[in-house]
């Protein structure tokens, strides 16, 4: 971490200042310089406050240099993180599809497109019982009823189900997800992050919307800070300016996050156009950066979907894409069971 | 809402959607162009799902024409809304500043900061008692302790408190605030949204960082879709490139908001900028641009405060600014009481 | 085109503004609602200004249904362009690497790198003798000189060139350069787009920083209306929030790009990111999302380099990564020739 | 200047990257750390290229502490610079209003708007004659005839012409022209900067639409290198995601730029929301936060304007404002003159 003094900063303050940050147990650099004078601060600065430094009366300026990040950073855990999940393993080297609706809407709709996806080769169910939308005069979601489907499916094929967690009060109630999915609106809920840092659920963490990698893999910090390392991001595309699509998928953040963090990465090219056509060639793009899976969104009758149909690929569709991805996720050595 | 037909859509299917529509209560407009063929929408829109209209087979594209908020349109409801709070009037024609820490630290840190606040001429203290902080190692907020200490300051001073909820779950715990706030973090939290729609409490509903206005007054609706219309709104600045300040005051979404809605608008020039000599210029914009009030981190110690230091004024800064502010309030003709 | 009027709009106004349109050639539907009253525009509305559509009195808003763009829009021209260039077939179905230095800076550097990108399998020369660098005092570039050695390097390898040309008065002195770029500032620049209108020669376009696909479009349409059909899209990432890269590859370009037009399109993944070892990962994922090239810097002595060094691959990483271009172009069925 | 150096960098690559910067002519300080190594660099580093030390092996990141501008930057020019131009001063401690068409259509039109501007209290004309449109079908301005007419009206009123170049190439034909527009979109066209740094003009330079405020300062120092320190600033909204309106006007840019540079700042309202309502309260919020003009598109008739008429105050509305204008600049202690 650097501090950039003002110009004439009180001598006095300054030393006081040194004091302050060599008392907390790290070393300080003084460079004084014809326009700038700087404080390197050396040790775990992962605990140092900027703004703190930054309300200080001497201080121009503060700048991290090494990740606020601990835990999710791969510069202190160069192994790759794999979580098994109902017998399948999620990480590097593997290659999976979460596949189901926006949305679960009856028995006969998730049980169909269930049993269909698993035919096509889809090793987890995801499905919404609790839906964030941004209108509150639009479809709200099953609730506890789209919970209990979600079970009767996995009973019928044994896929495991990922559902998304809204808040930290519904913890009881999702007991017996097997990953628990928190959405982009909620990626700085931190009431909800820490209480399931101490779950020991697997949680597959979106993007917010905006949120830069930094942000994202603080978010992630939170949940291993509490103990839960079982983190899986994913990667469902940022706003852009762009009008032509709902979002933009961003496709370098797979081989940065794969640099700067040992957490498996997949990618929902469902939400990140909104568009079913564009599923196949962003797939096609995720596998070859290097991600370690895919969440698709499939219906049995898409124009009949009651939430995000215009992004949701029926059952033939889903089943082609599937034949894509298989070929493809064989060409990059990903082991996909 | 205007639906645009895929070329050769199937006519068949096009009779179908136009069946449906109406027999949602709406009347519909079918016109055929050489490029291009759409099918207007007539009647209350608001309820309709664009995403399932996307999804139909025939659909080109959706879009709507009138706004998808019903209770926070000035178009349904033409009067300013104001709100009465501890005896203060809130919305058009006045003028108020609510001021206080960004994190309570401790009684005497409160109490000193709420009576010289309230000697400058503030008329609500805000204070955050459970912080969303970016990193878990950062200070989080005294939690409980700190409710207590705002509620001791209310006594010692008058000053009715602003703090920030940030779970639903909390509810009983913040029953006596006055103001209960939802950071940008939270704006689309609607778990929470839907908890406060049906409370009868003020809400003071901060603008997500990347939220657009429509999306904004979506979460108020939310709010008010319960039955709660105590809406204020709050601009704390949104993300942009620029990277000599944390935030950039969307200075534009005053009248915006006072054209569109009449629901009371507030600007947080701390967090806008996130630079404390700053607050003055962004305060004056405000003012002259015509927002209702405005909400100040002021501490008695700026460089060593817990959170935010280097946004927040110290007790003099604070008075010099609020000298500004009346003699600028005074001009636009408004009443700070 | 959907003009949607104010309510209680005069109609005497109104009237005028049909006839008014109807005198431009196009049929008018005039459809009146509760809320909202439209009146569609059905005929070719390229031309028509919406910006004088908004000026009007009764006008609340103008909505445009189909694309501005038509020589470049798919819609009118179904099947994709092919350019022909010093005997290379550039276009879907073909695969081609441009690749050579950000900055031509002397006869060895050229000739070494020319050389060993066509070894490696380059098809053209890239390389920049005027520079626009965001600092009036970094390296601009030898200019003139720079233009010599590029015909020069052309001379030994065979290899057709691509340089920047950055404003209109350098036509003449650009006249045996083989493909002219045009660089993401100016995009927008008007006056040169028309005067390349007017040229035959091949345009390779880049995006603008943060332009949108339509804005891109619109400058292709700019060349085209001219007279000159042979553009080149060039896809080098946007600005977004992300701090950890320069830019962010917008990979779903390709695809959308692919649909809306019928022009090439080429990825630079070397700005995209602007760190050489993501050039890999990025080119991975543009070929897998179907593009129809790339563009990378090369440079026999990255660090000594006088622009863009830490985004340039040297002769060894090129030739590592065009085995992996070349393996994976032929996966998709692309012919590299 | 801050170099941070990669893990276990190679000692003698290391030693070989200080003495070639001490070789510039700065002064390093080596700073090793447990998890990062640092080397400051001590100095006038405007001319020190970033890029070239990335490329550099064992170079892992670069950060600047010094701002890359000089001549713009208050630092170095701690006074105000004020212009004269026709008799009229810019600057600090002034105010004035350029209005005008957004394109000179008629000696008829500019006349009659540039006789009523003035009456009203304005004391430039601005009008295009040359203009930078989307779309190459819409009307591109009268070109020399607009200049002409620009010269005649001009003679007329008294008042000085701001008009906008949109090449190097124009110069001659501009060279009575007395303040010079450089537009948003060619911000970053250098041929054209550097010209205009040649020349003893006035240049009023508008930000690019998603340009820093620093890229903006380096494009004001590409002027001021060529030795014209005659720059303008002027404000004119820049892209966000909100869709209400065209631009957001960044009203923060107003105290930033007075603190870091002593150039000019107007503010353009008109181009900053696209809405002619939001002239008036935008205009209002920039004469608080600090500017030292605006620039307003005004128009006999709006509604018939060849571009950008939704925008435009009809004369009345102008002469509504500059009463508002009048009030305020007064208010703020301003001379408008």
């Amino acid at each position: 971490m650097i501090i950039i003094l003002k110009q004439q900063a009180n001598e006095t303050k300054v030393k006081a200042l040194i004091e302050e940050i060599q008392q907390q147990g790290m070393q300080t650099h003084y460079s004084q310089g014809s326009d700038v004078t700087i404080i390197g601060l050396v040790g775990d600065t992962s605990r140092v406050d900027e703004d703190k430094l930054r309300a200080n009366d001497v201080v121009a300026d503060v700048r991290r240099i090494s990740e606020p990040y601990k835990a999710a950073n791969r510069r202190f855990h160069p192994n790759d993180t794999h979580i098994t999940v109902g017998g399948h393993t999620i990480g590097e080297g593997f290659f999976h599809v979460m596949a189901g609706p926006c949305s679960v809407e009856s028995e006969e709709q998730l049980c169909t497109v269930a049993q269909s996806v698993k035919r096509s080769g889809a090793t987890f169910l995801r499905g919404g019982a609790f839906k964030p939308r941004t209108s509150p005069y639009s479809f709200q979601g099953l609730e506890a009823d789209g919970l209990m489907l979600l079970r009767e499916a996995r009973r019928l094929t044994g896929l495991p189900i990922v559902t998304e967690i809204m808040s930290e009060a519904q913890l009881d109630e999702f007991a017996d997800v097997d990953i628990l999915q928190v959405g982009a609106r909620n990626m700085q809920n931190f009431r909800l992050l820490k209480a399931l840092g101490h779950t020991d659920k697997p949680v597959l963490l979106k993007r917010g919307m905006s949120a830069t990698i930094e942000e994202w893999l603080m978010s992630a910090e939170y949940i291993m800070a509490g103990g839960n390392e079982k983190v899986i991001l994913c990667e469902r595309g940022v706003r852009t300016f762009e009008t032509m699509i709902r979002n933009n998928l961003d496709i370098s953040a797979v081989p940065l996050l794969k640099k700067q963090s040992h957490l498996p990465v997949i990618i929902d090219p469902s939400h990140a156009a909104g568009i079913a056509w564009m599923v196949e060639p962003l797939s096609r793009a995720a596998i070859a950066a290097g991600a370690d899976g895919l969440m698709i969104e499939v219906h049995n009758n898409p124009k009949a979907a009651l939430c995000d149909g215009a992004q949701s690929l029926n059952l033939d569709q889903f089943a082609e894409v599937m034949k894509e991805v298989q070929r493809r996720a064989a060409f990059e050595g990903k082991i996909m069971d």
